[in-house]
Parts: C-alpha cells; sequence; structure tokens
C-alpha cells in the first residue's frame, strides 16, 4: 500500500454510523474508512474507542479473500492501511441478511427464547434497511413487493448467506468462537451480480467465547459489559490465528 | 339444525377472545360459539356489540362452503343457529398467515408506507400465535427451525392463503368491496391433511367499500371511528348477495 492509494479518496459518497465511503478516481471503485465510533439501537447510543476502527478493518480484510477462496463473491479488493480498504462499488441491497444459529438479542425477545438456545436449524431473516424506520424485520415477499430486490436476487442472497455460514461456522469453532449470529449486506454490481458486501466484525456478529460463554461482540458496548477494546483486539487476534485443518 | 345438537355442546375445550370452541360426543368434532366480544391491539382494547357474533357466524358460514367448492379444504361442517356452528376439530398451526393486497395497519406503520397503497404483488405474512408475545411477526425459515410447522406444511399453507386470496378478492369486488387485507388460520387433521380453520369476517379482514373506501370492519372498532354494527350487518348483506358471474 502506498500514500498514493489512501490520497486517491475522492469525494465523501456516504457516512454511516460506522464507516465512510469515498469516491475514487475509478467510478467501479470506492474506499472505506472504517471509524472508532459504536452506536447501537438505532443510534439512540453511542460511543467510540480507539483501536474498533483498525479492528474491524482486519477482521473483515482476512475473511473476505479467504470466502473469495471459498467461491462467495464478494466487493473486497484490497486494506490500504489501518483504517481503509479498496472494495469494489456496489449498489446495496436495501435488505439486511441475519442468519442465526443460536437464539439471541431481538430474535429471542421477540419470540420469548432464551439466549443461548441452540437453533436445529439455521434461521435467515431480512430486515428493510431504514434508518428511519429502524431496519424493521420484513420477509422476501415483501421485498419483492416493494421493489427492494427481485425473488431471483433473494434466492441468489439466501444461497450466498448460507454458504458464507458453513463456511464461518467452522472457522470460528478452530479458533474457541461460536459464531450465535452475523448480519449482512450483499451489493449489485453493473454486470447483475451479487456480491457480499460492507464488513464482517464483531459489530456485525455476536461471537461468544466456546469455553466461557462469554461476549467478545458489540454486545458488551450495547448492555454496557464494557471491556469491548479488548474483546475486539482478542477477536482479532482469533481471527488471524494459524489453525491446523 | 335442531335444538338436540346444540345440546350436544360440550366441555368448553377454549375461550378465546371472540370465540368459544366446545367438545361433542364425536371427538373428530366442535363447536364454535361466536360472541359479541370484541378485543384489539392484543386485548389492551374491548368492547361488544349486539349482533357481532352472529354476524361472523354467518359471513364464515356463507363462504366457506364457497371456499370448499373452489377446492379448498376447511374445517367447516354446517352452521347450527345464530352464534353456533359445527367445525372439523382440528391441531391449530400456531402461525397465523395475513395475505396483503393494499398496505394497511401495522403493515403501513412497520414500513412507512401510506395505507392504501396497493401492492404491486400479494404479500404473504406470518406471526407466531402467542397472545403472550403480542403475536409477534416471523417468517417460515423461524417456524420449521423452532418446529411450529414443516416446511411442506407451510408451503401448503402459502398455497392455499394464494387460492383463497384469488377467490376471495374477485368475489368481494363483485359486491362492492375492496379486500384490503386478511387473516387465515390453518390446522391439521388426524390424516395430516391442512385445512383452514377459525373463521373470515369483519374481525379477520380489512373490507372497504368500493366507492368511497369506507372501512367496513374492525378497523371502526380499533380505531373509535363508530358504525361497527351497521358495517357488519352491511358486510352480511354483500357477502350474501347473489350476483352474476
Ligand atoms: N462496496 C460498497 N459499495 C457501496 N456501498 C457500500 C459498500 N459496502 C458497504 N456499503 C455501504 O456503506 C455504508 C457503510 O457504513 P456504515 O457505517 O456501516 O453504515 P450504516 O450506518 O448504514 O450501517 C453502509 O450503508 C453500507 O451499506
Ligand atoms: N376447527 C378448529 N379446531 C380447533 N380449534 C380451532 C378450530 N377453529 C378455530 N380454532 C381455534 O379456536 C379459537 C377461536 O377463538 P378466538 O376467539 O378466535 O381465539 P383467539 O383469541 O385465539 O383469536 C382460536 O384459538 C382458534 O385458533
Ligand atoms: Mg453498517
Ligand atoms: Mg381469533
Amino acid at each position: 500500500m502506498t500514500t498514493g492509494e489512501i490520497s486517491s479518496k475522492g469525494e465523501l459518497k456516504y457516512e454511516g454510523k460506522a464507516k465512510r465511503v469515498y469516491a475514487t478516481p475509478d467510478p467501479t471503485e470506492y474506499i472505506v474508512e472504517y471509524k472508532d465510533e459504536a452506536t447501537a439501537f438505532n443510534a439512540q447510543k453511542r460511543g467510540e474507542w480507539a483501536g474498533k476502527g483498525s479492528t474491524n478493518n482486519a477482521i473483515t480484510a482476512h475473511l473476505y479473500p479467504q470466502l473469495e477462496a471459498a467461491g462467495i463473491p464478494t466487493h473486497f479488493l484490497e486494506k490500504l492501511d489501518e483504517r481503509h480498504q479498496r472494495v469494489k462499488a456496489v449498489t446495496i441491497v436495501p435488505v439486511e441478511v441475519i442468519v442465526r444459529n443460536v437464539a439471541a438479542g431481538s430474535f429471542s425477545k421477540r419470540l420469548g427464547i432464551e439466549e443461548g438456545t441452540p437453533l436445529p436449524r439455521p434461521v435467515v431473516e431480512y430486515c428493510y434497511k431504514s434508518d428511519a424506520l429502524g431496519d424493521p424485520l420484513i420477509n422476501t415477499d415483501t421485498a419483492i413487493s416493494l421493489g427492494w430486490a427481485s425473488e431471483a436476487d433473494l434466492n441468489r442472497i439466501r444461497e450466498l448467506a448460507l454458504k458464507i455460514r458453513d463456511f464461518l461456522v467452522p472457522y470460528f469453532e478452530k479458533r474457541g468462537v461460536r459464531l450465535i449470529d452475523f448480519k449482512l449486506e450483499f451489493g449489485k454490481l453493473p454486470s447483475g451480480e451479487i456480491v457480499l458486501a460492507d464488513e464482517i466484525s464483531p459489530d456485525t456478529c455476536r461471537f461468544w467465547d466456546a469455553e466461557t460463554n462469554e461476549k467478545m461482540d458489540k454486545d458488551r458496548f450495547r448492555r454496557d459489559l464494557g471491556g469491548e477494546a479488548e474483546a475486539y483486539a482478542e477477536m482479532l487476534r482469533r481471527v488471524t490465528k494459524e489453525v491446523d485443518g
């Protein structure tokens, strides 16, 4: 990586709660900047800690090439520096995808199922990506009827989401981490191809230590458990750990 | 119908918010009693009016045989008197099915879509039937994973729900009524067959007058619009009206 690459950061295209997206001289590419800011409960709770952005950047940059190698197309091109990565510019499908292996969070609350209850079959949920509405739960019929995604795109997204799960669950298991649930965003390339976009990090996954069930993710911040910086750093160590098999 | 049939009402099996279900000497049959009570917002709002039970009983008893004739298996056997009908005993699938043609109610609120916006494609939603949890929105993955229904049963339920829609929309259209949305419950016979159970009435549908868009359903009660008894009576007249074609 060279400073030349970072200085190619152009116009700010989008400022989100945890990242910024910049144009580049190449209209097919964006630069994503990972911020240290954290929000929860649709930005009603705000915080930040040093190292958050660089940790999430590093975790995503470590995982996406391995997902590519496993046959999952992603937006990722390269990590530029501590906070930045270069990605393919996509049109984000405004449907967030949540894959659940174990009941937790809003799922547990809504359905009265104790956190930590394993789900006999993975559950894929869909939410409409809308800060104004608080990312409401939807189903695929709703997304199709309201024109947020086509049936073909949603079938492909589901297929990829389950393939990502099948890659990630054993990946984390081998590193002493239970992958409880995770949120994905997909985007569309100009060709129409659906690719995994955004990030996979302790901000977007629930990670529980396999031995102690200790939370190693954004729930430490959401629930005022403390130690978020240490948990994220530990997750980076685990993610990048070389393991057998 | 004879008084003998009503006096065959046995043990109260279930008392719901709008109906009572009684055992009969034949274990494969129940008697359903339609009450005059109305509730809304998960029973936080309560009311009642004379004629509600008999109207809903009559509307359901008029529609279900026609649905049967159109190839939709139902629990309905016969209307016994003003308030009672004889039905097949089923095990209710604890997944309520909502079919939406036009945005309204919770759908409009959750997704910020103005009431009355036609949906380009019908939307089928699923809720977990649980008074304690307020009938939360779910999807089919959740129902399968938590054991509330099998994938095969849910496929059949969806097929039947859309078939019911295809029957009801023109049926009401010919009678000057727009069918905005409706809620269905399905049950399982001992044979494993899925049948339409419960009721189809102004309690479970949104009916808007085709000319004036006036509400002719439980929203009159939910939203304190008044005139619910008249609206229900008018809906019974329309439902039982002989029309051409
Ligand atoms: N490759 C990409 N091209 C365009 N937009 C992207 C890409 N990857 C992620 N995004 C979008 O950039 C934003 C990232 O910032 P973030 O802080 O996560 O936003 P949010 O507050 O919406 O979660 C998100 O809106 C995400 O959908
Ligand atoms: N054929 C049937 N066999 C068994 N139960 C039924 C049948 N048809 C409807 N039910 C159930 O009977 C109850 C009807 O009463 P209702 O007042 O509508 O209840 P709720 O308050 O649950 O809506 C519902 O719980 C419904 O699921
Ligand atoms: Mg985000
Ligand atoms: Mg009911």
